[in-house]
């Protein structure tokens, strides 16, 4: 479990002057990604400190990194960042620590590294990693309970819920980095009062606000990962927007899950936040009410019930072709928080591997929508508007049931404790085009 | 669409005399994968001749092959044959045309070749590909009736499955090649007459005898493949056993498909049988009931309706510790065919693209399930055995309600018709080796 030390102090400043005080990135954050630089001399790895971005390959060749930190330097070499994920906890927490000395003010190495920084607002930002396999589990319970109670008033979360880390297999070709636009898909759709399904555009295209778990070094097939140990096996963090056709998915998704609801793309945030950056923000699992069950002892770890949860406040932010043409901010649809995800990080990765199915570095975990119990913080429209039944009315007088051609929704999270510099995941965004 | 040509002949015999008259790699046939030697020199291509494996990266070192076949030899160097597949149809095609040439008595490059032939039993086979994505479809209609029949016996089919090929995407970590045995996987399970969920081994261990679908070029992000044009997308085919923990499916897969009760291991055959060399055996869809839906437009073409359905005989054996024991061959469970798909491998690559979805060169489809309408063609224990309710009786008189530890299963695939040579696919076997 990363500790808090050094690197979390409130005290240090970065000679990088836009970090201090940078909403996401200030030099207590590091988050680590993948990007190309408006000269398109190729994708290679950075850290982003402040506006800017370090490129970590031009730190590897100054001398200024050795052993375990140049190890882990080396392994992030190329367009991805899987090879530093499977190295682990360790090289990662020493280039952490290394990093974060030289880009302190005083470090002395103001004057080598300021050539190496990039801007970062015209750099292209790429997925971090290759991902092998997506799963995406279902473990906001607010959101599961919003859900199920269309279907089942009475009882909303089917028997298995607080049993079973819900989760199914996600398609990793369609995922995508911020800032790519998609286009509404196509597909089956049949409302209850038509006779037959007809294809066409989406009618109920939707956002949903999730937080992404990145897999550093796995396991062998057959070797499940016991949840005490699920810990090192997590790489970092990030934000996922998974877009919904709500009725292609009402549709078709019986027996066997969502398909083509999902696999038209998925957005993710481009930082790795990585477990040490999020040190100080890990809390207690929230209290399950007395009548729950305990979790099954493969899901069970004193340490992970102290400490597993995480305190990330989550947003949701919406802009419309009419909103940005009458020069409005875009507005916040929703605050919620990841103390709602009723399973840990830790206990996603003993679940997925328990049956002994293995995962592999750079693979991919996304948490399921994490709604709020309030009205204020849902994560999706489809709660935010009860199925298109009570659409929401914005600023502009415009209505939205579900999302129209030229929104953007935009994700944000920040890590926020008293005594602590707060630190950000960067923005997940994207913007619906209309259907080809 | 693949066309039938002079490599179909079957007055065509080969110099490797294992291959006249051999049950599944006659020079017709001239199925593509990768191996390793017994000498360990590393994975490559090779294209299966008899009893013999051909080196398709020593053949490309001969001066044998040019132009369009050089090509796709090179594309095929390495340990996977993605790269082979990104060409598409052509110079497939052409690399076929040319060895079929050079495998043929009297081709004059039998001195040449003959040192570059491994005999194939000590070889190792792997995965064909690196598998980017794995969807699994279900589309074998008498299996999908008869796990229905299961849960409401009066509509065993949901009012979507004559309207959308469902499918829902699977796990490619742990796709493995076939003669790996898996270890029995651990889950959490409850049976109806139990309060709570145990986690322990799986209790109800079945095989799913499934075809494999290799796709080829693909698309990019948003462009969806018509399904006039699918066939071009479809590099090969190969069987599938979709091993599956019945107890840990009934408990976990609501609302979201299966997950755990799949993921720890799925078997693939290792030979690629291209398009090329099924082109005797394609044939029309089955007439549809009069009470069917027509497919929607974006599932509908007049070709893939004449030529798109594949007929194959599908077989399915068992042999267990006692059944090898005393000297007995493996037991012939089902005989099924996939005539018995309800929709084509076509259709699928169209639904699955249709909102947009890419496929990469080398993703893997999976029919699902293959059942005959008759009880000797079931493609499950779960539907020969009514759920474990009815054990069948083996020759040595043991029973089987599911599988057992040291149960192997092998699936097999055979292609015949009148006037041609009948070829094979090659064994799909895996055993069950107990829980860790």
């Amino acid at each position: 479990m990363a500790q808090i030390d050094e690197t979390h102090d409130p005290g240090r400043r970065s000679w990088v002057a836009s970090a201090d005080g940078h909403p996401d990135f200030p030099v207590q954050n590091l988050p680590l990604g993948i990007f190309t630089p408006p000269d398109d001399s190729g994708p290679r790895a950075g850290v982003a400190i402040g506006d800017s971005i370090l490129d970590l390959e031009a730190l590897a060749d100054t001398g200024l990194l050795s052993g375990e930190t140049a190890r882990a330097a080396q392994a992030a070499a190329g367009a991805a960042l899987n090879g530093l994920f499977a190295l682990g906890a360790g090289p990662r927490r020493a280039l952490r620590a290394r990093l974060s000395e030289l880009l302190t003010d005083g470090s002395g190495a103001a004057d080598q590294l300021r050539p190496l920084l990039h801007e970062a607002a015209p750099c292209t930002l790429h997925l971090p990693a290759r991902v092998g396999d997506y799963t995406d589990f279902y473990v906001g319970i607010h959101h599961a309970t919003n859900v199920g109670r269309v279907f089942r008033p009475d009882n909303p979360l089917l028997p298995n819920y607080k049993y079973v880390p819900i989760g199914y297999h996600g398609r990793t070709s369609s995922l995508v980095p911020s800032g790519t636009a998609l286009h509404r898909p196509h597909g089956q759709r049949k409302a209850p009062d038509e006779a037959a399904p007809s294809f066409g555009p989406c009618r109920n295209l939707d956002f949903e606000l999730e937080l992404g778990i990145w897999i550093g070094p796995g396991n062998a097939l057959g070797s499940p990962i016991p949840v005490a140990e699920a810990g090192e096996h997590i790489a970092g963090f990030c934000l996922l927007n998974d877009w919904s056709a709500r009725d292609i998915q009402a549709w078709e998704y019986q027996p066997l899950g969502p398909f083509l609801a999902k696999n038209f793309g998925s957005t993710l945030s481009p930082w790795v936040i990585t477990p040490e950056a999020l040190a100080p923000f890990r809390t207690a699992q929230p209290p399950r009410p007395a009548s729950d069950p305990a979790p099954l002892p493969y899901l069970a770890d004193a340490d992970d019930q102290q400490t597993g949860a995480l305190a990330l406040d989550l947003e949701v932010y919406l802009t419309t072709p009419l909103l940005r043409e009458s020069g409005h901010a875009p507005v916040r649809l929703s605050q919620s928080s990841t103390r709602h995800m009723y399973w840990t990080a830790a206990q996603l990765v003993a679940h997925q591997t328990s049956n002994g199915c293995n995962l592999r570095p750079g693979d991919f975990l996304g948490s399921g929508t994490i709604s709020a119990p309030e009205p204020t913080g849902l994560g999706s429209l489809l709660e935010m508007t009860q199925g298109g039944r009570a659409p929401m009315r914005l600023v502009t007088g415009e209505e939205r049931r579900y999302l129209e051609d030229g929104d953007e929704v935009i994700l944000r999270a920040h890590a926020r404790r008293d005594g602590f510099v707060p630190i950000g995941f960067g923005e997940c965004c994207g913007m619906v085009l209309a259907a080809r």
